[in-house]
């Protein structure tokens, strides 16, 4: 039995979902895509052999034949299509983040529940190989207890200012990758957030009431200490490290190179420039959480990346906006 | 216009190739795999759903409509698959080596030039990204002018012996590879071979006429000296590096890892292993190197890798054979 | 002319200060050497050569010959020391920290005033390669505009607990250093602290009133956002780095090893642990903070760690303590 | 009991080794020095309190008070002088090479012997913290058995084509080093020498009747092939590594450099140059190579590079210069 997929959306995360349940999935099947941008989708379809295409994903939810959704269509259509495909049956595997509402997202966990399918959140990092062995190192006593952790994670350039002004800002639309990996890596749950942050990179962001620069303090239930250290834009490319010490040791990690050549001149001894680029940086881990949602489906086991781990980036992402506006440590349960 | 694909061998590398075309190659369409063990291709044009499966080769030759062959099938079998895919006028891409065998080489070129098909040789190590890197430094006077090369190149474990036994041994079935990167990397041909080697990983190899451990020197007709290091294992993973000196710079290369993770204990500060496995450490190459090909297809342009640098790395290795038995450096006009 | 110079204090600090006068500043001279405890003094001046010993440092005061003093005796003693010194007229080079209590501190810094003479603090870090280039690097705008700058600063094992209780804790023994460290590679003063700290390493030290686990978040005048990770016990060794992220670029260390050897095992890719000890690790710079204060002396110029560097990180130690009991960020106006 | 030494040759080498044994071997004391260029002597005698000055080297062996001597004169006074202190007797650390002809080198190891005195050679990278490291590696068993080493051996910049013409050339002035580092490391002897050499860097070098590129494979009697890369330039800096293969394992090694610093910009991640002259590379082998000579003097036992040490590499050049000359591989038998 074959598993017949819908994907909603096709923009870059969705053709490359697609593209993934089609040539590494056998136990899938891509049988409709949906956009509102009818070419786009028209477009991918063609590529990838497609058979169905259309403007209206409610097509999708409607087709008894479909078995799971991919929901790759923009943030704000995330609820409304995740209750819709729950309420069809259909499993669903949701980039993140859920929305940027937590009443909206409980809807969309209590429909889940509902309908007892399967729903999974695009948290992508935890599936890449280098933070997947952190995770192991210390989930299986490698460095002993954790003690602290410090995530480094930067983009290589701003993005526009009309995506900052709805996304939610660097907390909702950027940190809150973060604080998956921090919640990933302790293993536990985040008590209070402290944030100290800046406009440094540009002043169109300020003007928007978003920041660019920031440093948040997290402090887990566990003990550990946590900081994340974000910035709009590191010239040198994408960077993406993690550092934690442990009783037993520590652990840190380097960016992905194009390649592993070190020129030595008279001037320097030097690298080409790290990974710029998200989707490149992170190629593994966008196939393996697709191979790890049909997995959960296949052998009716729970999905790695569950409703709850959806919600809780976001309830850290609003302490972390309100630590900065109030000037002072938030706990989590000040914002539920 | 689609190029109809016809893949000679479905083992390892022949469903490698077969996949490329098919997923990353939109100009191109797979039609039919061969394989004296129907069964293996059969299991393979099921999975990537190739339409027609045969025993023999010469059902594909014979099929006007296939446009070009990919031959992955055995060494020995490689010198009548290409002169009869030339033959039939088909544009073929063919694992290396082309033949242990000069004269049946030349056959075989004779045949190509005479058919006016591409013919493409499968260095793959030529499209790794690292190797690649190194090649532009070079050839764009990075390092200025090139003086000194080294190449380290050994595999994680031996070869069963009774590979050895028909592989034409350690310098036609490993250091092949090494000869190509040395004239690639270089840009110039190699003069003399000086060869050390010795039987150090197992006696077995020995017994069966061939050595595990060798040191080549090579001089080049532009006065670069390099030598190439090979052994048959490296308990630490597939070992696949160079070094370059050049009248303004050094270049060096490290080898590729499962991750970026480094753990500092109380004893060491370590990673994990290197890749261990070629197919691994080379995954990038084999994808451009079949995406070059047909690029040359498409645009009527050479091939990156031609007959004569198929037909090269074998003469090599044949005068690194007679250095070692004869006890001298030897010049490649002797082995002509 | 040679500096005469009188060393109080005769324990490890003063042993290698008095040799870096000895054998690396001919301008100088060691005349004398006091210490409460008479033998170990003794077995100093005899393996060095020092003419003169005595258990009362006021011999060193009295004697008009004596140009400059090195103040290596324990940090309860500092302030009469300096001001003795200072009112004997004598160039003053006090290891760190002055003392605990900011009057204090300004007793002494207003002696010094009054005399007129050099007084330079021990704040070797300064003087490290690694870290000097990374000052170098900011202050040259190597990265552009600084925003954000992280320091990791651990040691391989805790202190004895009868230590920490008069040390005045982690924030004034041990991240005295990296409040030096940052005020001296931001360039700039620190408004506000923040403190998030833990008993992790051992109860004992919880028991006597401190914390062995540390994250202090600084916020500088000049907009940078600094972090500053502390542990007692690393078990891999001394870890002492930084990061710093600016508009133009970024800066890493790395920490120091014995050798550059990396041994490849069936197991594991390794080296041997880094540098353990903070005088292995430090050892240039104990040298060279020692040349700078004779050069100033020389050349009549400003030393390179005046008084103020000795009295701030005091204040962001004492604001850093407030934060922690306070559990709330803490400005040092404050505490001043 | 004091040893009492005599340094022979006040230039740079001269000079740190008189420093060591003042400032760090306080079981000997340097009680004369002589130099032809008096004024040299003077000045070094005065700025380390040396008591007595000559020029006539001869005074320091009619002292019956000297007990051992340091000859850091030209390399041809070695033997007359090593000859002369073997039979005043005192104990003798010279520095390599020895001579450059075999039978003056056979006349000072007879001398020697006859005298019973110790006679230590200046192979200084033997007692480098990363090479002694690497021995300790290969030697422990670590990685197993050697089957192959590599030795990268390049010089910032080369010497003036004079002291070309009178050092023995590049086999006997450069790579007499490696030769020694070779057999250090493997723990056996070679047997045969193939040389393949080229100018390149400097054809006032080749006009001298020299080379300054230069590869060198090593037959050691174990079984070990070695290589040898020297160049007279590497623009990069001094570049000092070496490379081994066992059946147990690998070994490299980095090169050493001023700081750990690591610059990310918008165009490269790079460091700093390597160390680029050869004093600082290897500060404190010098160190511990003069500590070792008195350990030996001090519990009379044996040096750690006697007289076939500083002999056998003098063979090796001999045989490396005749192998490039007659295009063969040569046995060291063949130069004896």
């Amino acid at each position: 039995m074959t598993i017949k997929v819908g994907v909603i959306g096709a923009g870059r995360i969705g053709k490359v979902h697609a593209e993934t349940v089609i040539y590494r999935i056998p136990e899938a099947e891509v049988v409709a895509i949906a956009d509102v941008a009818e070419d786009a989708a028209r477009h991918v379809a063609e590529t990838l052999r497609i058979p169905h295409v259309t403007r209206d994903y409610r097509e999708i939810m409607a087709d008894p034949g479909v078995d799971a959704v991919l929901v790759c269509s923009s943030t704000d259509t995330h609820t409304p299509v995740c209750i819709e495909a729950a309420q069809a049956g259909k499993h669903i595997f949701t980039e993140k983040p859920i929305d940027h509402d937590l009443k909206r997202i409980d809807n969309v966990l209590a429909a889940v529940k509902a309908a007892g399918v399967k729903f999974q959140v695009g948290f992508n990092r935890r599936f890449d190989p280098t933070f997947a062995r952190v995770h192991q190192a210390i989930q299986s006593g490698e460095i002993g207890d954790l003690h602290l952790l410090h995530i480094i994670s930067r983009d290589p350039a701003p993005p526009p200012v009309e995506y900052v002004k709805v996304s939610g800002g660097l907390f909702l639309d950027m940190m809150i990758h973060d604080f998956d990996m921090a919640r990933f890596l302790v293993g536990a749950e985040v008590e209070e957030v402290y944030t100290r942050a800046a406009v440094r990179v540009d002043p169109a962001i300020g003007a928007a009431g978003d920041v660019d620069t920031a440093v948040v303090v997290l402090t887990f239930a566990n003990g550990v200490i946590a900081t994340i250290d974000n910035s709009r834009r590191a010239v040198y490319g994408y960077d993406q490290r993690v550092e934690a010490l442990g009783s037993g040791g520590g652990i840190s990690t380097a960016n992905v190179y194009p390649n592993e050549v070190t020129v030595s001149t008279g001037e320097h001894v030097r690298r080409d420039l790290p990974l710029n680029f998200f989707m490149d940086r992170y190629t593994a881990s966008y196939e393996r959480e697709v191979r790890a949602f049909f997995d959960a489906i296949v052998h009716d086991t729970p999905v790695p990346v569950g409703g709850p781990d959806g919600r809780v980036p976001v309830v850290m992402g609003l302490a972390a906006r309100k630590s900065l506006q109030e000037h002072r440590p938030v706990r989590l349960s000040e914002v539920e």
